[in-house]
Order: C-alpha cells, then structure tokens, then sequence
C-alpha cells in the first residue's frame, strides 16, 4: 500500500497561529521522532491532565510505549475497552533566539504531537518486536548485545501502541524577526545553540576487564 | 510566612511503584524547575488531552507561562471563569542506563510534575515581572538588555500563572540494576552521560560591530 506523502490536517493538528511553522510531511515527521526517544505522554485521569517523560519507539506508522504493568496509564489502557485517548509530544531544542527586544526572543525546536488511542499490545511476537525497538530507538545496535527479556520480565512489562495518524510536526529555525526600528538599539542579537550530547560511556565498576566499550557507544 | 519544607503528597502525586524515585522537598523541586527552561504543558481540549512544548519561569511558589492572546490554551484559560486544569512537567535527561539485561535498561533523570489550575494573569506589575522572568529563566541576565515590550506587544500577549500547591519530583541517579546471574554476560553495562548543552553564540549578520557577546552569555 502506498501512504500519502502527508499525514491529512485535523482540526486540532491546524495551528490557530504560526500555521507556516506547522508541517505535515511523514518524513518530516519520521526524522524528528527518529531523532529523540523521549516523550512526554499526555492522557486524562480523574477529569484532569497528566503529562508523563517516558520512552518511545518508532516502527513505521506506529509508536510503543512501556512501562510496568502498575503504572497507571499502562493499566488504565489495558483496563479501559476502547483504549486510552493519549497525546504524545517529542521535542528538540536547537537554540535561543535572543532578539533586540524582549518580544522578539524564540526558540528555535523541531516537534512532533500525536494525538490518538493508545492500545495495550498483546500479541507475543509484535511485544517482544516493540522492546527491542524501544531498546534500539535510545541506542541503535543495544538490542542484540543484550539478554532478552525472561517470561517473568515480561510478565511485569506492559507494552501500548499509537498509531501515527492524527499528527503534526512544528518547526522554528533561523535568526531573530527584530523589528526595523530597533536594529540600531545597543543589544546582542542572534541565537545560541542548544544540543543535546552524550558523553563517554562509564562502565559499572564490576564490568569484567574484557568486556570493551562496543562499537555502537562509540563517542566522537 | 514560613514554609514547609515540603510538598505535601497527594494521592495523584504518589506514584504507584518506584515511591523511592519521588521527592516532595521543596529545595529539590525548585532546583530542577531552576536548571530548565522549557516545560510540556498538558490541558484538556473537547475531552481529549494536548502536550505542547513551552517556556516557563519560576517565582517563588509560581509558574508563569505566555504566548500569543491567540494560542489555544491561553485563549481557553481567559475565556474559563474558573481557570484551566494543567499538568506542567519539566524532565531533564541526565544518562542512558545500560543493563546486561534489555529489561534492566533505564534512564537517569529528573523530572517535576505540577498539577493545577492555571489562571490569567492581568495585573499589570506581576505581568511584567513575569515577562522578565521567562526571559530571566532561559539566558539569566538578558532582561535588562533587550527592549522592553511595549503596548501593542504587551496587549498580542497572554500571560498564565501555575501555584506550586500539588508538586512533585522524580529523579533516578546511579548504574544499572543488573541481576546477580547476569553479572557474567559478555555485555557492555554502565551509563551514558547525556546532557544538554550551549555552543558559542551567533550574531545576527546586520549586528553592528560595536556591540560584544554580552558576559551573559560567555561560553566554557
């Protein structure tokens, strides 16, 4: 089947401003949630919000999450018939826009929202296909260096699923919007980047001496 | 008025597993919230959640938020009598966790989550001031180097206040968890620093070269 090069705008995916920010391309979208692997998960509880940082995958035009089978929007999924009306939010902060005046000052960031249903997953073989990805989207080449998880691991472990359907991507890049008249004033302007970096690995100190630093670790 | 020196714990403030991870002190909670800059606002749109990424100040025992007077969920703040229920989450990712088993795989992080109700702030004198406290939380220093907003800008301008009331921390340090009987595996297990950083900051190309890189933004 072929997909539309475009995830189709919603209502709530069509900003009421900034819509030139707003993308809707799927690799677009594809690369920004490929880039990160933590989210924020957003779902009601009691009538009222909740906002979680937890850990995603991506595998096509499905995301997964996990968790442990006690944690509540994990059990609420797997409690709830119909499924859990989530919304799932990944960001990157590339800069500091610092304008001349106060009103000018932005961000520069690349995010993806994705509203949906999340859905507990069941099936053993789209399970155990989900934690490795999970594994994989922190630190592509982990899974296979790792012991897979046992029946009483899994046991403990829930897994949902979001369908990438309802989902927009926004993008701010580029220098300050200053206004003309205040190009002269004495005040620093431009952006300062903002990266997320990794450092060099440290190994547990009963690491045994010929376990080296893998490949897929390496910094630099 | 003195304080206690903790958050009191609410039933959805006390997380069903993991309870040694969670912190209600308040010099632990305003220390995480002072080290960011950027929160995932969550709120209920027509019954469905929505995270959005934002900045945020802190000010004492409040949070301040802003954006267009035409953004949706600060649109929905003024228009409610009674405020709008948030959930406003800070995380910072501090380490990949490394486990000789896929299932002891973590993250190293501190996060706060608020819930509340959060309201329009219309004085004048605490609009301004958390004007210059969001600018103030992102680049410590900037607000008295930029060109204050004027009328017509403060006017474009919604300005949300959150109390810190049902507050709490999460925060997990340290190495992997492995499991005594698979000490011995051949696989690499420890933690990957992960951090976000500043680079050397980049003028506009129109800035007059009579004015420096302000000692507030002095990198390394």
């Amino acid at each position: 089947m072929t997909r539309p090069a475009r995830y189709e705008p919603s209502e709530r995916t069509t900003p009421t401003r900034a819509r030139h920010r707003a993308a809707y391309d799927r690799a677009v979208v594809h690369a920004i949630l490929d880039e990160g692997w933590v989210c924020h998960l957003g779902y009601i509880r009691d009538g009222a919000p909740v906002v979680l940082p937890t850990i995603y995958a991506r595998v096509g035009e499905r995301l997964y999450l996990h968790g442990s089978t006690g944690s509540r929007p994990l059990r609420e999924t797997a409690e709830s018939g119909t499924g859990l009306p989530v919304c799932v939010t990944v960001t990157h902060v590339d800069g500091l826009v610092l304008a001349r005046s106060a009103f000018h000052h932005s961000v520069n960031y690349r995010s993806v929202v994705v509203h949906g249903t999340a859905r507990s997953v069941l099936g053993e073989e789209e399970r155990a296909a989900a934690l490795d990805a999970l594994v994989e989207q922190a630190v592509a080449g982990r899974s296979r260096d790792t012991r897979p998880p046992n029946a009483k691991e899994l046991a403990a472990t829930s897994v949902i699923s979001v369908d990438l359907r309802e989902v927009s991507a926004k993008i701010r890049t580029g220098g300050p919007n200053d206004e003309p008249e205040d190009l002269d004033l004495p005040h620093w302007s431009g952006v300062v980047p903002v990266a997320t970096t990794r450092g060099v690995p440290r190994p547990v100190a009963d690491l045994s001496p010929s376990v080296a630093v893998p490949a897929y670790l390496a910094t630099g």
